[in-house]
């Protein structure tokens, strides 16, 4: 078999938002698999807003993306040929080989999914890298306690999703900020307390301040910028900052400058800490053990943001900054 | 006995950089004390960067210096009158009622100091608040291991100074910034591997990058600015940052912007935690023990920036946004 598949290959780096010209799709074919290799065929690929950051060519937690390579993320497949004694035709799989129809890797490449009873794609959002980003950071680093307020920028996202929920779980009042009021009946939907849109509403600082009034406890920064800021300002002694993301200046020619008030770490006593999930990876046993059953449950739910097709990939990804997705954003491949 | 005494009080609140016009020195006189009281001599009194917060009028840890009283502030006496049993004259005594040259206060006020072979002063500085600061806030934020880089702003001061030998004791590397060479050099004398004077230095973060060209585990931050982003840029991962202080903006009339390169704080999986000592008293014994036996070991060493006289209090307080000061700021009362 010398199947004709696509990838999508990073053609040029974006200097600032990504535009579609930065991408390539490129008709490619398939090599047989080797010994100990195997032929995947991708059902759904996973587009994150990390992925903006491998686009620059600098030193990082993760390598760059190469120029005229296809680009990598997570991606769920099924198994066509195996030369894999642990794989066989028909298995489901997960790896890091998105933005592609389909591959063939090394069995090392590729991790089985659990024989779950949920729906496959799950493991690219509520119950893969996004849903642990959610509760390692909430819990090792915001340190949630009963009662607590929880303030979350990006709510509505595959990460602040399952961090409002998970905070619900943990007894806390949740206050969501997101960009649309759709999101935000969402999100009240399924347990938020008070919710943010701020596109509209005006002041960001008195719109928190107005569904926090005494303050919040926790803050889970997807945004940075003024969100940082005005979280500094309505935070109470000893609040816990969650630094998951900035996507407000993932895109920026020139770094945006940092909040006027950072000063509050000191006489707050705040914590802000960032972090990768990569290295948290110790808790996904834990996790995934825990949030199957919570979906189980009906306690965690979720919502898709699906396009369909390779070709759409790149529209997917430069969705995420347009803030066009609720929830996770999704391709699917097949 | 109504003595006539002198005490500084706030006479307006400084909009910037505080001048002598601010304050007043008034003479007034000392009640005698009265059932359960005592009347303390000052002998010191300390001037602290901590205390430019006071004179804003706006909620804090602690509250606001008051128009038209006397000022607050650590300080060591000599009992000279006592109606306590736990008091009697000649006792060393520490309070918080510093510029004046003497008071009368409920017993409650005052801690009488350890019997321990160390000048009096000490324990305000070296042995008091601003060693404490030290002591916790570089081993409960910063968590040094051996072998880890510390690099310290503001390092020849009260605070700063007990840091760079703290972390010499912890076997940590430690680059130390300080605004002339005679303090760079004194630091040296005491241990420190590598100094960066910042207004001679050209480039703050070639010096730093010079000095420390592994980068940085642990910034011990009392200054902000400039120094906090240059030690953004050099951190390596899972660095901690010990938010102590951001002189440099103390005294700014518009709060200055942030760093603008925060966002590594996601990156590097940085912790910044600002601190306010207070809320580590819980350390003060073993602070108290293991610092005193450093003194009379010779591996604590510290140096002490001396006004003459309650007039002098103000210059001496104005002087520490100046940099005049090499370790503790003091004024000797008598």
């Amino acid at each position: 078999m010398s199947a004709k598949i696509h990838e999508v290959r990073l053609k040029s780096r974006p200097i600032a938002l990504p535009t579609a010209e930065n991408f390539e799709l490129v008709e490619t074919s398939l090599p047989a698999p080797g010994a100990g290799e195997v032929l995947v065929r991708n059902l759904w690929m996973s587009v994150d807003p990390y992925m903006r950051g491998r686009m620059y060519d600098r030193p990082s937690y993760v390598p760059p993306f190469q120029l005229g390579e296809a680009l990598q993320g997570g991606a769920i497949g099924r198994v066509e040929q195996s030369n894999h004694p642990d794989f066989k035709p028909g298995d489901l799989v997960e790896s890091m080989l998105g933005w592609r129809d389909a591959f063939v890797a090394p069995s090392a490449a590729l991790q089985k999914l659990p024989a779950e009873n949920v729906p496959p794609q799950a493991y690219l959002g509520v119950l893969g890298m996004p849903g642990l980003t959610a509760y390692a950071g909430l819990q090792r680093i915001g340190e949630p306690k009963p009662g607590d307020t929880v303030f979350v920028s990006g709510a509505a996202g595959a990460v602040g999703s399952v961090v409002c929920q998970i905070a619900k779980l943990r007894a806390c009042k949740v206050v969501a900020s997101a960009g649309s009021d759709e999101k935000l009946n969402w999100l009240k939907s399924v347990g938020v307390d008070a919710g943010v849109n701020y596109k509209t509403c005006g002041n960001l600082l008195e719109a928190v301040r107005a569904a926090a009034p005494n303050g919040i406890d926790i803050y889970f920064d997807n945004v940075g910028g003024e969100h940082l800021e005005v979280a500094l300002e309505v935070a109470r002694p000893f609040a816990r900052f969650v630094e998951c993301g900035m996507i407000s200046a993932y895109n920026a020619a020139e770094p945006p400058p940092g909040p006027r008030n950072l000063m509050y770490i000191v006489g707050k006593n705040i914590k802000m800490q960032g972090f990768i999930v990569a290295f948290h990876f110790d808790m996904r046993d834990q996790f995934r053990a825990e949030m199957t059953q919570w979906i189980k449950d009906g306690k965690i739910k979720w919502e898709e943001t699906v396009e369909n097709g390779i070709a759409s990939a790149p529209k997917a990804f430069l969705n995420l900054f347009a803030g066009a997705n609720t929830g996770k954003m999704l391709v699917k491949l097949a």
